[in-house]
């Protein structure tokens, strides 16, 4: 097993990485602070999972709430069946809440946590790709609304984060490839030599080679580990986190969440970024075709959806947490491995990319 | 106009107390960060206000969304009209949200605040009684649960607030009078002077005497600020400001929401805990006919719904954030102007006290 720390002063947590870790007491239960425990999953990972890591908890009083699978039921509402479940149990502010699943699942959870009678415990065991590399680690929750993704929600940071990699023998080839698009995005924002392994282990990492997925999922894990610290509520190089987002969120929304994982939506958005920034001059052609030919390899696409418009896009675009006195910010490439966030680019070429964003990338 | 701080560090806040306030540029303009400006308000207040406070932000984008006025509106769902409005009109992480209207109005307006793209700013304008001498004041953000009040929400504090005391010209005498009881139980609370200044003013403040109502308004405020400051997320101290809210919560939810307005039953929650604080052997029967006499001249109730059953009352009562390893801990006087939180109560006691709460108390 091994153990990355979020270092956030009295928020600091550890995650814990390894095999066989889900149905372990010693090593969860000194996260649980009360004597209530709400399990909140799904209905795709509860027959699997529920069960496994009940020992976890035991001697605790257990309670679950089961949502419905699905980006499209990240909402204010299903998310109300988490706060029905908590009251009609009469849960108190010592509960901790334990969420068991995909990155919708540990999104809603953490949200509910952070406003259940205003603040309890929570603890992350991602059993996705997904939300073992990303959005289980640092912090955001939330859930979306008609008009944009993730735009209400908390700064909320778990107890503890338990991921047990077992957990992705059971998950769907699609799934596995959309979480590689966050992986590479680690890559993308300021770690070329991953790149480079990553490029080097594609096959391995789709055959799910237990070596190659826990080197992978740990290094993101520290990625993102050490930029949470660095800038947890996202006014500096956090943003960076968001490669490929803002034309992602976008795409995920005019599609109807669930359409597109949200995996494939950033990796069309990274593509999409890739190309912005060689119309800068940032990245050369090369550049682009690699970071194109390495999400195609992981089995993700590339191009814009063939019934969205430039128009509908760039609408969307501008509804973004990154926007600022109207300018939409996006975060691009200078080279590869090496982000950043800025508005300094220049808008005719921004509505050019769009328009050639359906467009297969020769690679 | 009164200056009162709020300390708490970083998020340290003015409340501005006096008249003529509410169209002031400079006092107000320099707590918007932004250039876009959301008004939250309700159909009640919105006609007499909404008007009057627009040349505080000339210069500023401002939209404005109005909800339904009452208690029974405070819920998740109609938060979410709050989150279309933003939306819908693009407001961006540096947009500041201002709370124009009661206790209902800040609530969900401050949880909006917290929860919009996770966090923006927001400024309290409070046009209530009630609003100015509690709710505007603290942080606490929320919304009702079918289950329970005020059980989902968040700790956010405001850039300031604007107590206009002018606007109490236009309230009803019944909401008036709920005011005085979150007033009298600062009195309650530590303060057994002030308890003996309202004894001497009842007749000028129902009067809406302007310097006898400034001065209710600004101790309250120091009081409430001062108890913030020592404890701003409620670990300790903080929950004396609660006394009378766990009866008063339970009558709420029961009767339904708007039945009784928030401070009718915190009223009645007082003179529950007055009463119990007698029978545990704290306060003389001539303390508790002297709280029910207050509140009585001020117009309020002091007994418990003829329609709930001792039975309700309780189980409602174990539904509460002050709740812990099953313990419902009450706020109750150990002397006039000296409360307590405590679960060092007899239990049967407790249940006489609810049995003999719909008796009037011979005042």
């Amino acid at each position: 097993m091994k153990t990355v720390t979020v270092n956030l002063g009295e928020r600091s947590y550890p995650i814990f990485i390894g095999q066989n870790l889900l149905g372990n007491p010693e090593l969860i239960q000194p996260y649980v602070q009360g004597k209530q425990v709400m399990i909140v999953s799904n209905e795709t990972v509860s027959p699997l999972y529920l069960e496994k890591i009940l020992p976890a908890f035991q001697g605790l009083n257990i309670e679950a709430v089961i949502l419905p699978d699905g980006e499209q039921y990240k909402t204010l509402d299903v998310l109300n069946q988490v706060f029905d479940g908590l009251l009609s149990e009469k849960f108190d502010r010592q509960a901790t809440l334990v969420a068991l699943g995909g990155g919708v699942v540990g999104d809603m959870t953490g949200f509910a946590a952070a406003c259940y009678q205003r603040g309890v415990n929570f603890i992350q065991i991602p059993t996705t790709l997904l939300a073992q590399v990303d959005s289980s680690v640092g912090g955001k929750t939330g859930v979306n609304h008609a008009l944009g993704k993730n735009m209400i929600g908390a700064f909320h940071q778990p107890q503890c984060v338990v991921i047990d990699t077992d957990t992705l023998n059971t998950l769907p080839d699609r799934e596995l490839s959309a979480g590689f698009a966050e992986v590479i995005k680690y890559g993308l924002i300021d770690d070329i030599a991953f790149l480079q392994w990553l490029e080097n282990n594609v096959t391995l990492l789709l055959k799910r080679d237990a070596d190659a997925l826990n080197y992978a999922i740990a290094r993101s894990c520290q990625s993102k580990a050490r930029i949470v610290s660095l800038d947890e509520k996202e006014s500096g190089v956090r943003a960076l986190l968001n490669l490929g987002h803002t034309f992602g969120h976008a795409i995920e929304t005019s599609m109807g969440y669930g359409t597109y994982l949200h995996g494939e939506a950033i990796a069309i958005g990274m593509v999409l970024a890739a190309r912005l920034s060689a119309t800068m001059g940032w990245l050369s052609n090369e550049d682009v075709v690699r970071v194109a030919r390495l999400i195609k390899r992981f089995q993700l696409p590339t191009t814009i959806p063939a019934n969205m418009t430039p128009a509908d896009m760039w609408q969307r675009m501008q509804v973004d947490k990154k926007v600022r006195d109207g300018k939409v910010r996006l975060v691009l490439m200078q080279k590869l491995g090496l982000s950043l966030l800025t508005d300094q680019y220049d808008p005719a070429l921004l509505q050019k990319t769009l328009q050639v964003g359906q467009q297969e990338i020769a690679t």
